[in-house]
């Protein structure tokens, strides 16, 4: 699994997916191309899906609320008789690498999460309207919809067969939304998820499984009715923007160049440089204007570059366990930029913008490598790039004049969207979870919104790491970097996932925490991925031999 | 590792620590014998630990409340010099098979858990007084203290170097404590965490890793001082009672027997069923007969023997991966036992037994085991001994008549103490955990408190999993019996880490979910646990060799 996988796509070159529309219903059918996996080895028979299929997906869930905002809700179905979805492909997942499978699930998670939150942020509901069997990550893909719709037949059931059929969990956030999204009774839950032929009828809406079964006979029809019902209730006239491909140049090294973000990988140092640059160019006058900029909008092109740089390095440069990120620009271009986007937040384009950014941000959070923020001369520090100081690990800033630089002095300036607008997966911002211990101060810190600080000020307030003038920076810097890269990358990971969300935790915190931790170990045991283990005996119709101690 | 591992013990028999006590304050000084590993391979050296030292902390712990309920403040402090503690012992883990050093940290969780909880529960404080080192596990075991104490002088620090020094986590806690109870500033618990040396003096006060630093030359004054400061704000005349050695027979074949309680192993099939039994007697007249009984009373010594069997088999019975809850008594009479601890709970002694409870239905609920109780006729489940419903995986009710069974009909009774008595971790009752979806269910069922409901009735709350009669009994839960012991082990454990615990999250959730799933993940890596990794290099000079991909 070598080549390099491509985040971007779009519906001409979909192999998995359609998308019908009609006016606020869209639907969305699930029709796997068997052939039409990502890697060689296996095919996706039954719907079952791979990363390439969860790519399709996911660019459907964001054309659907940047390019067709008159929808208001999404009905996905499968285009196979007999099954909705088979989850993700076993094949594929024994024969995939470690990395490769948390990566998957962590994208999958996110997509997942994506169209989840598409009610409460735009106003489309996500109705998942099941007929035939239902499966394991098949069950977690309808999960993740708001509504769920179960045809009352022999056949047609949902089940999370995983831990009896093949020792692993459902690992997609398929345990968590069961005991806290539909807060299914938990000896249920537990026979549920140890029945492989699952459930189906009347039961199902019992155990609070589905939210309604209905006889094959009339299913269509009540699933169009409940998807008109659910459209009329909350109407909206809106015109779409068309997101086009990304300027986007991938080098043989590995570094990639796109309009405003600039990646530099450095393989055998195990680094990436990350720049996101500042505004090219003065705020939109008004929604208007941001409208007929569309996809060249500062705000949205940036962030789509980034999160494509996110999700390149996540997949494509396994090895650079550290990222840098910076910023270079004009912080008083780019506040004026985001104050456009708040200014009009009821706006749906600049409301869209907002959630994608937040969207963005997350994705960082959860990616599982070590992130430093350098505060540089001439940086961009202000409102949602300010938001990267506090998502790294650490950050550093440089105090004083450098020596030849005549760049503007490194700045930090918070902005009203510093306090609210881009909240963690623990529901808090990111400034409320590092002053956890002292929130009073936050709330305090609203006094300086607006004001630049200066490499003094920012760490009195304790926004940074630490300061460093022009004497220590170059070395300092080096050794910190050299030493972070050294380290054990599992531990990295580990620590970081647990540094990096204190406070209340969420269904998110607990999917990306204590769901996947448990699953990752558990793609570590022989009773799952050993030669005898379950995930290789798949299909042969031999059971997966155990080592029966319990741990 | 085959030896029977004991879990009780008393002060004589110790080796590693000395407690002295001087009215209202007790000091706790570990000493820890080098040649005292509980296991041959390794010697305990700087005061490192294995399970064998803390079984006997442990003891302490409980015996400071039982025996000792005068004692407010206990200072933990090091009788070695230039060292506090230097945490668990290396090569011990370096050793040690994965179950044993997974139940090792979920064994000293749970007794930092139990001293931690003293003052809340007990007006028990506990203060840790650090001179010298205080390293990884050692600074982990002063998290668990209340007021932590520092020397300021060049020697005396706090740190967590698990991740630079040993590839792994610091995974008793020590993570969680640091954002969540110290709440420290996430960049700074970053460095923090990557530092070898760890942080002294004025520092450590400053990212809030201790509560003071003092001078050395007044440091042994400053802690008397602060001790009797406590102890004086809290203070209680109260005379203990004698925890006497246990009644226990253990037979070859794994299978003991306490006075209350019966534990049956069978190995071939990979079970262990514990039966507690009701009360040999009614319940005493009032606190003074009940103080007068001591340890032998009923309620005390039950969860006593409980306890012992829990952590009896955890740690000797690997394999039986299914435990199977019975109980068999009058209920009545278990009623009316509980009911004199419930209205006399400002009484000390009462107090202690009912939290006593608490925690060992909490050790239940992080059990490793898949989990099934049983109502049958005969049975007693009512009050505390329904939490045990609950706190299985699925339960399964015995309805109407069988035959030639004579015993009293299977019924379950609440009691006013399922609604608050015994939360589990999450900080809800069991009953609140299991009705997630309908509290309005839980306080309506306030309505059938002291009135035993039959199978039905049991049903018909959603008490039980299932009811069955005489045709299907046997054979059913045979069958649901050997399915389970057939799964996977490492899956199971997974799932039901993560179906147990519904609901809100707290510092204890996270400690035996997020962290030790993080922890026990990378303690299956190569990069910690291989022949080149950081655990067996440790001391030879060589650093571990990493795989750099990171996952």
């Amino acid at each position: 699994m070598s080549k390099v996988i491509d985040f971007q796509t779009d519906p001409s070159r979909y192999r998995h997916w359609r998308v019908d529309y009609d006016g606020p219903v869209a639907t969305l059918t699930m029709d796997v191309d068997e052939d039409g996996g990502l890697f060689e080895g296996y095919q996706l028979k039954l719907n079952s899906y791979d990363l390439g299929v969860d790519i399709e997906l996911n660019d459907i869930v964001q054309r659907m609320r940047f390019e067709h905002p008159e929808v208001r809700v999404v009905v996905m179905q499968s285009g196979k008789d007999k099954v909705f979805c088979a989850g993700a492909n076993i094949r594929m997942l024994g024969g995939a690498a470690h990395s490769h499978k948390v990566n998957f699930c962590k994208f999958t998670n996110e997509t997942r999460n994506a169209y989840e939150a598409a009610e409460a942020e735009s106003g489309q509901k996500y109705v998942a309207a099941i007929k035939g069997a239902c499966a394991g990550g098949g069950y977690e893909l309808a999960l993740a919809c708001n509504h769920l719709m179960l045809v009352d037949d022999a056949t047609s059931s949902v089940s999370l067969p995983e831990v009896p059929l093949l020792a692993v969990l459902p690992g997609t956030g398929g345990l968590t939304r069961v005991t806290d999204k539909r807060k299914v009774r938990r000896d249920l839950a537990d026979v549920f998820c140890a029945t492989e032929e699952g459930v189906k009828g009347k039961r199902a809406v019992e155990w609070r499984l589905v939210d309604e079964v209905v006889p094959n006979s009339t299913f269509d029809k009540v699933v169009a009715d409940r998807a008109r019902e659910f459209a009329a209730a909350n109407p909206r006239d809106a015109q779409g923007i068309t997101l086009g491909p990304l300027q986007k140049t991938l080098s043989d090294d590995g570094s990639i160049a796109y309009s405003l973000v600039k990646v530099q990988v450095d393989r055998a140092a195990r680094t990436a440089t990350i720049t996101l640059n500042g505004p090219d160019a003065d705020a939109p006058a008004d929604m208007d204007a941001l409208h007929a900029e569309g996809d060249q909008s500062y705000m949205l092109r940036l962030a789509r570059e980034f999160e494509d740089a996110i999700l390149h390095l996540r997949l494509n440069e396994m090895e650079c366990g550290l990222w840098t990120l910076r910023t270079q620009g004009d912080p008083a271009r780019l506040i004026a930029h985001e104050a456009l986007l708040r200014d009009n937040a009821d706006h749906w384009l600049a409301n869209e913008i907002r959630h994608y950014w937040k969207r963005t941000l997350k994705r960082l959070d959860v990616t599982s490598r070590s992130l430093v923020t350098l505060v540089e001369h001439g940086s961009c520090f202000a409102g949602v790039l300010a938001e990267l100081i506090w998502a790294a690990d650490r950050s550093y800033m440089m105090e004083d004049e450098f020596e030849g630089d005549n760049r503007p002095m490194a700045t930090i300036t918070l902005t009203l969207d510093n306090f609210g607008a881009y909240p963690m997966g623990n529901d808090l911002t990111r400034l409320q979870t590092r002053f956890l211990a002292t929130p009073d101060a936050v709330d305090a810190m609203q006094d300086q919104i607006g004001a630049p600080m200066d490499a003094a000020e920012a760490e009195e307030n304790g926004l940074v790491t630490m300061i460093m003038d022009d004497i220590d920076w170059e070395d300092e810097i080096r050794i910190i970097l050299e030493e972070r890269a050294s380290f054990s990358p599992d531990a990295m990971t580990g620590m970081e996932a647990n540094l990096r969300f204190a406070g209340p935790e969420t269904m998110e915190t607990r999917i990306f925490g204590r769901l996947t931790a448990w699953q990752n170990w558990i793609f570590n045991r022989p009773n799952a991925v050993g030669e005898n283990g379950a995930l290789q005996r798949y299909g042969s119709g031999i059971r997966g031999e155990y080592d029966m101690e319990r741990v």
